[in-house]
């Protein structure tokens, strides 16, 4: 390796613990910071408390609440206090409802460039914004971050992106990215980091590139990086934070692992189609398609600017009679910013439904839209049923793209109708942001801490606990599925589940209901004999990170997941809950298994001692040819049942 | 009677189709307009669907999308389709979601001093605020009304209430209808119009009214009135309808049945404590209460001044860490303007969360407390369970105080906080309104309506139809419940139930939930044995209108209701849909049934002539003397097993 580094790989380098810049090796890397959300942060607070841990080891570590805000039943606000509590007692920030979604709030208020953050969050990565290493990661591991220890994954390819041009009038950010996903589909990415240089990334504000950063996770990439720059400086002055600032750029003659171009000049509007972020085709291959519903906002689209652009084209104008134009502001910085410009007037001139800031509809949390209805959205995902509608079409596009449909009622572009109605592209952002941090509660000083009872409302249960994982596996395949089937497939979100992410017990009955409602039923009856297993197709567990789709179905049994392969989070998952997965040497194995054979693995341990080993279908009488790629260290976390025990019996070697 | 009238004689006088003016005894008066909301409307139009309606016969229809807004899951998508078809078909105006709740919308854009509104709400009476009146029924009697037939009730009272003085600073219209509450409780107004006369009036402007009209409902009169003046005319000047004033005031020497006075200027903050309307008390005996959640907004507090005083007092400062200070805008008119002064902006910048506008966590669609938790709301209502949890502790007040202790975090006297921070009293508004009817759709042309085919979603349920009355009923007591038993008992709101409001058979599984679970099971397990009977105490289904809470028992079997008094529109609700309700001659009689005992009655169309009956405990051995108050029309309705049959048969003969 030259001695001149990339961006990723000085930002791996300045933090490495354990390994090193071997890509397929596992590496260590210190955290600097630890971001986790509702949905998922209950379950780490519970992992806190049974670590015994007293004091957050980070130099920041934040708790956001922006999932569960729709408050449809006493579950939200009981978790949110028992949140607030939690902050309190480890010495975390605690980011109350309102104040905005994690990651661009954290960008804003917390992001340092050169930094490591580990989020509960599979859009961490957007961090990369700011020549940061954000990486996501089932809730155990940010824990185990919160608590100083290192994070381990394999060393990823670094996936260097050269950009050039400059991006056409109409077109923006999420086209970048919606074209890398053109490209590359849902697992182009995998276990890589993506990193993007060339003279394009100068044109491209620092909240761009968190839109692209963003939705790397779409591309099943490890994470995903933008060097900090002058467009990083002037982010941070905007936000009042310039003394944050520092240059990270990649050294002169940097090589990267793997290359690709884009000439943005060349880009043009694009969208993906039902049900797949990799599905993108040029808007204008579905232009004249009707919709009812036009959501901007989220994660993937959280800037000021693209709230603003959507306002500037709807100023004056009315949204179509059939459509449905929701705005869901990201922050509350962001609202007050939007207000004071005078674009949530106009917003609501032309008929926007103005919701609270936070990720409602992303994850199925309200804004549902009808069974046989399109719905446009700014949002990175559009997994089956994710929008809360088993049979969903939901389209993921730019907010201009977004906000020239609500405007006709039907799929539009851009330019289209930029040329026929005569708008002007950009708009113009006050160069000071609307900066407020009071609903960003610090933490109190570790004497008070000591002090603080964690609130438990009825809807926190207990961390479940597991034995060690046995010697010999024989169990029942419950669930077979297809390629790309993600958590939310696996463990679904929306309005009826996301309360119960702190009850275990109650979460699991939601488990693949969409596939086999029966499920839990099923797997509850076997789980004395020996459990169940899961077959699976091609990147099994994309998208988010929720370890619940790991600890639910392990609570229900589950022991064994064999699949053609892995989505990276979803695959650390089922380990650290001490499920063993293994993908199938020869994928044509896959079509021979059926529903309600058995597998048997004898000799676990010292199977496992070899990189493949031989499943066996006593049902059938048939072998098949499996492999793992786990490192020792994961390894022995399987064999201990997983990090719940592990955690259990952490030697309390703190001060 | 003298020939002098007062305004509520006036409006009866003019819309009288039937009956005379005497207090006690049925009248029919013709509706010029209605007024429809998502949760109650669908049932609407599927009873103007049953009656083959061609075109609606009233001057203006409107149908609201303003409480099932959440879009939790597709159904609500769903109902706004088929809502929106059904506007078309029938010739009704349709509010799109996000336009705003029915009760202040309907004011600004239709409400017309002399006219008579017919509301499948409660809180329909608010148009009262403008010399209307206005009466909230069960949906099937809206779609009469629609119809252009009559709506038939008993006349009512006059009930004048005298205001003098004018009101202290930080004392607001709320606080004027509180009063009343404190004196009066819940069923002070039951078969009363109140009517507000007297110099205090001028000081109150048409939104001030709104407030005091609204909430009338909570004091179960049949409306709330006052004149058509100065105030009505700034009013409609604002809204660029000037054109649509006329004056309407009592004549001179004009009586009332019932007197009363208030000095606005004797007033102070006052709050309804959990879980009653009526159980009112000064905030100075509560203060330093510690509270979790301020919520403004709500048909109760809808007006720009109540959003804008709020903002005044929190601009520069903020909210309490531990208040989530929920904003619910009421329109988008109202929204519109809140922003273009810069009071959004204020309220976010202290910590709100803004929602869209529509009826939200009034209705317990969001925003639900904790358990333990105390809620403060300038909402009209605060029956158990109403907010979403089923033991929740809501409070109601004025925004001023709801404001107040958003900022210090307990109950605090709005009068004592503006003393300690030299908050000055008062809001300058805007003198003109933003006027924006784009999301009101303008029902097409009768030909063009004739092809319109009605969107039933898969959640749109046929409506039930009745068997008529039997001549004799034996049934068994399933329920017994105490005083004050409101709708939201008998037929749960909220984020679970709501959406099943097109889909009786659904919507059936959640009645009573909070008395007895297994209600519903057991009802259907006696339905072909006689059915069921419901016993209760006094004020028996007060609150909303909603005429689920007769629909829903009626489907499970419910024949009978015994109660020691009812609530107006629920008891008109029951004989709408074949349940014969009918009261103890001496009270003390409730007493001595028991769940399980088997209700007799024999002859019930000869005993029916009778006012007085005589009720059977086959069980017991014993008998109670029973009376009903229908007048001959509702007892024919009755015999026929309600309005659905009726409609079903009734003879087109339009046109």
């Amino acid at each position: 390796m030259s001695s001149a580094r990339n961006v990723t790989q000085k930002l791996i380098a300045d933090h490495l613990v354990a390994g090193a810049l071997e890509p397929g090796t596992e590496i260590g890397l210190h955290m600097d910071q630890t971001l986790t959300q509702d949905a998922t942060g209950t379950l780490v607070m519970l992992e806190l408390e049974a670590m015994g841990l007293d004091r957050a080891r980070t130099d920041v570590s934040v708790q956001y609440v922006d999932h569960n805000l729709l408050q449809s039943g006493s579950r939200n606000a009981e978790d949110h206090e028992f949140l607030r509590s939690a902050c309190q007692r480890f010495g975390i920030w605690y980011s109350k409802p309102g104040n905005g979604v994690s990651h661009p709030t954290h960008m804003q208020r917390f992001g340092v460039p050169g930094a490591t953050l580990a989020g509960s969050d599979s859009h961490t990565p957007a961090a990369g914004s700011l020549g940061m290493l954000a990486i996501g990661l089932g809730g155990i591991e940010v824990a185990q971050a919160i608590a100083g220890d290192p994070v381990h994954l394999q060393m990823p390819q670094v996936w260097g992106v050269h950009l050039t041009g400059e991006l056409p009038p109409w077109v923006s950010a999420k086209d970048v990215i919606l074209e890398m996903l053109r490209r590359h589909d849902v697992k182009g990415g995998t276990n890589r980091v993506i990193e993007y240089h060339g003279p394009g990334v100068a044109t491209l504000t620092a909240m761009d590139r968190h839109v692209i950063a963003n939705m790397g996770a779409e591309l099943g990439a490890t994470s995903s990086v933008f060097p900090s720059d002058e467009r990083v400086r002037e982010f941070l002055a905007a936000e009042h934070r310039e003394d944050d600032y520092r240059e990270l750029v990649a050294d002169e003659g940097a090589t990267y692992d793997v290359t690709e171009e884009i000439d943005l000049g060349s880009l043009e509007p694009l969208i993906a189609l039902p049900s797949s972020p990799g599905k993108v085709v040029p808007v204008t291959e579905v232009a004249g398609t009707e919709i009812e519903q036009a959501v901007i906002g989220s994660s993937a689209n959280p800037g000021l600017r693209d709230f603003a652009i959507a306002a500037a084209m709807v100023k004056g104008r009315q949204t179509d009679d059939r459509v449905s134009f929701d705005i869901n502001p990201t922050s509350r910085e962001i609202l007050q910013d939007l207000t004071r410009m005078g674009a949530t007037f106009d917003l609501i001139g032309a008929g926007a439904r103005l919701h609270q800031s936070g990720c409602l509809g992303c994850i199925g949390m309200g804004q549902t839209p009808t069974s046989h209805g399109n719905s446009l959205r700014t949002m990175p995902r559009n997994f089956p049923g994710r929008s809360g509608t088993p049979d969903d079409h939901v389209f993921l596009c730019s907010p201009e793209t977004a906000a020239a449909s609500a405007l006709t009622g039907e799929i539009t572009d851009p330019r289209r109708l930029a040329e026929e109605l005569g708008l002007t592209w950009g708009v113009e952002l006050p160069s000071e942001a609307s900066v407020n941090t009071e609903m960003l509660l610090a933490p109190p000083p570790p004497e008070e801490a000591a002090e603080v009872a964690l609130v438990k409302g009825d809807n926190i249960a207990e961390l479940p606990d597991f034995e060690a994982y046995p010697d010999t596996v024989e169990t029942t395949v419950l669930i077979d599925v297809g390629d790309n089937i993600s958590t939310d497939t696996i463990m679904p979100a929306g309005a009826d589940a996301l309360p119960f992410r702190s009850n275990i017990p109650k979460l699991a009955e939601f488990a693949f209901r969409d596939v086999d409602p029966d499920y839990a039923r099923k797997a509850l009856e076997v789980a004395e004999d020996g459990g169940h297993a899961i077959v699976g197709g091609a990147t099994y567990g994309q998208g988010s990170s929720r370890e619940h789709a790991a600890l639910a179905p392990r609570y229900l049994g589950l022991r064994l997941v064999v699949a053609e392969s892995f989505a990276r989070i979803h695959w650390q998952n089922l380990v650290n809950f001490g499920v063993l997965p293994v993908e199938f040497v020869d994928p044509a194995d896959h079509a021979a298994v059926e529903v309600g054979d058995r597998l048997r693995l004898d000799g676990v341990r010292a199977a496992l001692e070899q990189d493949e080993l031989e499943l066996h279908n006593t049902t059938q009488g048939t072998t098949y040819a499996v492999r793992h790629r786990l490192s020792p260290r994961q390894l022995e976390v399987l064999l201990d049942g997983g990090l719940v025990p592990q955690l259990r019996n952490r030697t309390t070697d703190e001060e």
